[in-house]
């Protein structure tokens, strides 16, 4: 009985067998499936929990587990630290996803899902996108240009024919950088990549993501301003108690789509919000995307914190892909004996004899 | 950056390497330790949390969460499947430990917690003895034969000096396949392992250990006879909401002792007491051992449900052996670019020209 163990060159030969532009478009289309058939009876989600601290650095370790009853369980565990750019080199990120078998309680996979969670996280937004925004968007805005911009920006040109990319972030290096990043993906040369001003970009585009570090209470990140009716926000970033991004005003001229509403009222955008000024869950306009169409038209916010159904699917859609392709390690990691009473059996030191204590055992008569 | 995994040979090659007697009696001095220190503002457990499922069989994944401030996190990970032994031939508890460093949220160790979970249940069992039990200990009952009752007899033998061991399963194929696993790991000869009914192990004992499966409901799994005064019970086997073993009444005339107050009232003996009627916490006898030292005299309760403390210690014991060891394999795990803002960084499939896209890029003025 072996565990699955998917390193990061795993990950990245995936990546390069499988495409990146066909892995986002399949991420998509699992996330939208998985949101039109979610129910909660079947698939539980418990609000992530986690270890927050100021020291040795400010960060946070959570872990995000998920259920579809009778399958499979997961869980990712997550580190947040967004002094790792800056300080050591690493990303915010940092991640990794475990899957058990619900018959045994077997780990069946232990994955790398910093790679997942970039990716996850920008078809999340493309799921709503696809039934929020105006379907002829050619402007995009990105507000912060970190690692999840680059797959924001990834899942939004898999949706729209985008003309322009208007770009910002605070750290200049970052913003400077970005474009060398989007072209390497593939973005097609034709779209412009700008860099403006914060306000310029929540004017000026059809569909702005959002995806900064800002410390909780440091928010918004933009001043409101008038937008395009149509705008259609995919509000990334805010996942932490106090941590919000937008102005108040737009989240409350705008429909709120939240992706999980327990943990966006608890840490994402909604957390500004009266519980009865919520719109309803993605999910639920995923389901019924006709009565909704007319939400295209006018200001809409989809806050996205981040949820532990959607590392569910792509662990899934990743493993699969994974041992088709024959990549991966199988390992024995759990310790199973023979005899499944005896924990002990062949920990001892070997015996110099070879023979057992004789012992004196008197059974039952 | 690399994880160091601990597979279950490396643990058998630590376990070989220090030797079982030696290990046993590190991880009880370990835990002693631990609980002596504990201080709940500096290291962080909160309450254990899963998935617990009738179907496709009845079991339990849940995770146990703990932090020692500005220093490590650390989580468990374990399945709890009854079925398992008779079924497929596993352990009942299938277990996984993740450690993980604060200042960048990296991913330290991974490890098996099948060996470690059941030798901490041991050790924890032999700190509370140590403290509440009577110093000339000489016979021990078990109740119930399983994996478990391996490390309980493995501690109690490492405490005191015993001159007789009674034991019973309702499974009685365990029950005469247990003085095999007993002698096989060193139990001395001219201790005698002696098959005999609950309330005579219960009545006759100094020392009794219980460790079963009785389903949620089923217990007590022994009927309340007169003990002996100095009487100490280790309850290991209650961790589940509904699962108890104990009599009542012997709980009501005991001093009840917690591992951890809040899980044991949840889901430990404590369920059926009144929250007023208990102990203090184990580790408040441990720091304070002369002032309870009366206790040894009259009859008391170690209430065990496993507390995410003791997993904590224990990796870090096993995972410093297997350094010092040369032991485990450092991985690779998570996707660590040299960019740390490009997720997609050497994940796109090789271009032909080799050339990247020249794109257009628009810098701010």
């Amino acid at each position: 009985m072996k565990t699955l163990l998917l390193t990061r060159e795993d990950v990245r030969a995936v990546a390069q067998h499988v495409g990146l532009d066909e892995l986002m478009d399949e991420a998509i289309e699992a996330l939208t499936l998985a949101f039109g058939q979610f129910d909660r009876s079947q698939t539980l989600t418990p609000v992530r929990s986690g270890f927050q601290y100021e020291l040795p650095v400010p960060g946070l370790v959570e872990w995000m587990p998920a259920m579809s009853a009778g399958r499979a369980a997961s869980i990712k565990l997550v580190g947040y630290h967004p002094t790792n750019p800056a300080n050591r080199g690493l990303p915010t990120v940092l991640s990794t996803i475990l899957t058990f078998d619900l018959e045994t309680g077997h780990l069946t996979t232990l994955s790398d899902a910093t790679f997942l969670t970039a990716l996850r996280t920008g078809a999340a937004s493309a799921v709503a996108s696809s039934v929020l925004a105006a379907s002829d968007t050619r402007t995009l805005g990105l507000l912060g240009c970190g690692a999840q911009a680059v797959t924001q920006l990834h899942a939004m040109s898999r949706l729209f024919d985008l003309e322009r990319v208007l770009i910002h972030d605070t750290d200049t290096r970052v913003e400077a950088s970005f474009a060398a990043r989007a072209y390497g993906f593939g973005l097609p040369s034709a779209v412009a990549v700008t860099a403006a001003a914060p306000q310029t970009i929540l004017a000026e585009s059809d569909v702005v993501c959002t995806q900064t570090s800002v410390a909780p209470g440091a928010g918004p990140i933009v001043a409101d301003v008038p937008t395009r009716a149509h705008l259609h926000v995919n509000a990334v970033g805010s996942d932490f108690p106090g941590k919000t991004e937008l102005p108040r005003t737009l989240l409350e001229r705008s429909l709120v789509v939240p992706d999980f509403r327990s943990q966006a009222l608890h840490e994402g955008e909604c957390q500004v919000l009266d519980p009865a000024d919520l719109g309803p869950d993605l999910d639920e306009i995923v389901r019924d995307a006709v009565r909704y169409e007319s939400h295209r038209a006018s200001s809409t916010v989809f806050d996205s914190t981040g949820w532990a159904l959607e590392d569910h699917v792509m662990i899934e859609l990743l493993a699969a892909h994974a041992r088709r392709l024959g990549l991966g390690q199988p390992v024995a990691l759990e310790a199973i004996p023979e005899d499944p009473a005896n924990p002990y059996e062949a920990m001892a030191q070997p015996r110099a004899d070879d023979e057992p204590a004789p012992g004196r055992y008197v059974a039952r008569a």
